[in-house]
């Protein structure tokens, strides 16, 4: 008897996608039942290559670092698959002995699930493992790995605000990843701890972005404070729908746009004759270990658990979910239940309505609120002389 | 009898400029003869409104949170000063009984400092501290700011690799600050633990940018090993001195450049076909705790410590600098030494022929061995499964 389990990562990395590849490990030598975790090298490619790695030969004391490594240390890919390739996936499975099959990914990744377990007709059970810097999957409340890019977006504008506001800078832009869906944008709000702080304007895709009305809320805050920081979503779409920023190359295949910050910072420049820069992160913000959120690496490892402990008890065609509990001090729990993966494949979960203010240049106290304890912890405290000079004025 | 001390930020911040601002406060109470640590409130602009602010008024017990903040607490600017500025400033001292003035920035604060000392004619001692993640500051070994701006940058490149690497991406470039000198940008070499890491490519403001070398090289890696991670500094400029970037937009005061990462980022998509992006963390870099060097921060408050004592013991019109100890053993020891001010004023220090290679698309093993002390720690080690897998090969 040989049950061997095979984890498959697919789309983009983010800090603790390896966590889950941890939880997976972890639950797997502790229900004693597994002889191989194999990783797919380099996702679903991997898979039809049959190019597996046995991540039980980490050696157990070393296994830790897999807490701490960003991106994805079995790899990942973007490759679409054909009808025929899930038509070869039960044969490869049963000629290596795999009984279980966890799909790490966001939607994209949750509908190559839904269709290996349709492919596979019981025989494997196959479980999804959220996973997504942009937190738009479907159905549960959050998902692994947001938590830590929203931490580094808001620690990081809140140290540009600090360098804004220090030297002055006028004006500065900062770009956001999460190309339909603005939750990590919005995520920046948790920047502020005082009045006044940044970010002082939040534009997020889900709202169509009127340079008039940017370039009008800029000079305002800009006449008013002196210095200005927006943080800016790279999907920014106008009116009719088409992204703010000119295609600077187009191929048979894609369409290759400017940067977003890059393109605000201008139009500052430009039509309101302010000095104004732009930042882009960009996958910087995607793999920074140093801004893990705890509680994000916690859940990453508690969903990749929970997946094995799923395929292990039955399971198959469903994805982890997180789901958060009532507490007497109301203070942050979650806890994890089993979602249909029709439920999730291919729908983007967007911000909704009550979590973007009226004018759409700003996220509500409803939405800080639910972000807030995802990010594990805070924020650092900075030293403000404000505070002590009100102290001896008062 | 009334000594006073004032502090003066000029310039761009750095995430140790207020663990300078630390060391001065901590030298001012152990040293006992001081009365009143003021910060200039917004630079030398603060000195002409007579802007003070007593640091002192800081409980000690929050003290320590200067260590940590980035930017500067007590603002900062880039206004230049004209000579009437110069002449009001013994008065001012004065009037508040400012017996010794010290001046953190770059080599332009630096002139600013020589000035005010020529102005002041020994009446008030006036002594710089060295500040700048540029490291251009002339004579001193190295500059407090640079240390933690390196850090995070070596550090940034390297989890940007993982990224790239496990997707794949085909190529990622990544800006770095350092419009003249290219100390910052050649840091990111620290980014490699294993042969064939990146950094693969490193362009330097030093070298005139050839963009068809650029072009090669890129290609020749992405033959090779599918996938580049290229660090180019935002100053690049070709074999006639002109900016690689053409000015998106020209004022009476300025001309606006795009960013390099975006436009090389371009050029390999519409050249080579090849897909790229590019991430500009900017200002991100410069405030960075997380990435603070340990060994950086204590310097910073070392260099700021020293500045007080060499103000009390009598001198004016010097720069603390760095050099390194000999030690038996090899490891990194640094001691400060007085610098005349003369000599570091506004000259530019750039990085020296031995640390750059031939082809000028990387620097040499004598820059990695010079620079990485002052990272202080290193940076994270990750897990790489090529090594269990070369370990059941053999």
């Amino acid at each position: 008897m040989e049950d061997n389990v095979l984890v498959i990562h697919g789309g983009g990395p983010t800090p603790v996608i390896n966590a889950s590849l941890y939880g997976v490990i972890k639950q797997a030598v502790e229900s004693g039942g597994i002889r191989k975790v194999y990783g797919a090298l380099g996702g679903t490619r991997g898979v039809l290559e049959e190019d597996f790695f046995d991540l039980l030969r980490i050696p157990e004391e070393e296994r830790e670092l897999l807490l701490r490594t960003p991106a994805s240390a079995i790899g990942s890919s973007r490759f679409a698959l054909e009808d025929g390739d899930y038509a070869k996936m039960p044969g490869i499975f049963r000629k290596h002995g795999i009984k279980y099959v966890l799909l790490n990914g966001g939607n994209g990744t949750m509908d190559t699930c839904g269709k290996i377990d349709a492919a596979c007709g019981g025989r494997v059970n196959v479980v999804g493992i959220p996973k997504t810097i942009d937190n738009d999957i479907a159905v549960t409340d959050h998902t692994p790995g947001y938590g830590s890019a929203a931490r580094y977006l808001a620690g990081t504008v809140h140290e540009v605000g600090e360098d804004v506001r220090s030297l002055p800078i006028h004006v500065c832009v900062v770009e956001a990843m999460g190309r339909n869906a603005g939750w990590l944008t919005a995520a920046s709000v948790l920047a502020r701890k005082e009045k006044g702080d940044a970010p002082h304007l939040i534009y997020l895709p889900e709202r169509p972005f009127d340079e008039e009305e940017f370039l009008e809320d800029v000079k305002a805050l800009y006449d008013r404070q002196g210095q200005v920081v927006v943080v800016a979503s790279e999907g920014l779409r106008d009116a009719d729908g088409n992204p703010v920023v000119e295609p600077v190359f187009r191929t048979e295949r894609a369409v290759y746009y400017g940067d977003v910050s890059s393109y605000l910072a201008g139009l500052v420049v430009r039509r309101l004759g302010i000095k104004a820069r732009g930042e882009k992160p960009g996958i910087c913000g995607r793999a920074s270990v140093p801004w893990q959120s705890e509680v994000d690496r916690e859940e990453a490892v508690l969903a990749g658990k929970e997946a094995l402990r799923a395929a292990m008890e039955g399971c198959s065609g469903v994805m982890i979910g997180f789901r958060r509990k009532e507490t007497p001090g109301k203070e942050y729990r979650a806890e994890t239940f089993r979602v249909p993966i029709k439920e999730v494949m291919m729908y983007e979960k967007t911000l909704p309505d009550e979590y973007i203010n009226e004018r759409g240049n700003d996220v509500t106290e409803a939405f800080a609120q639910w972000c807030s304890p995802l990010i594990g912890g805070g924020i650092p405290e900075f030293i403000r002389l404000d505070k002590y000079k009100k102290e001896i004025q008062s």
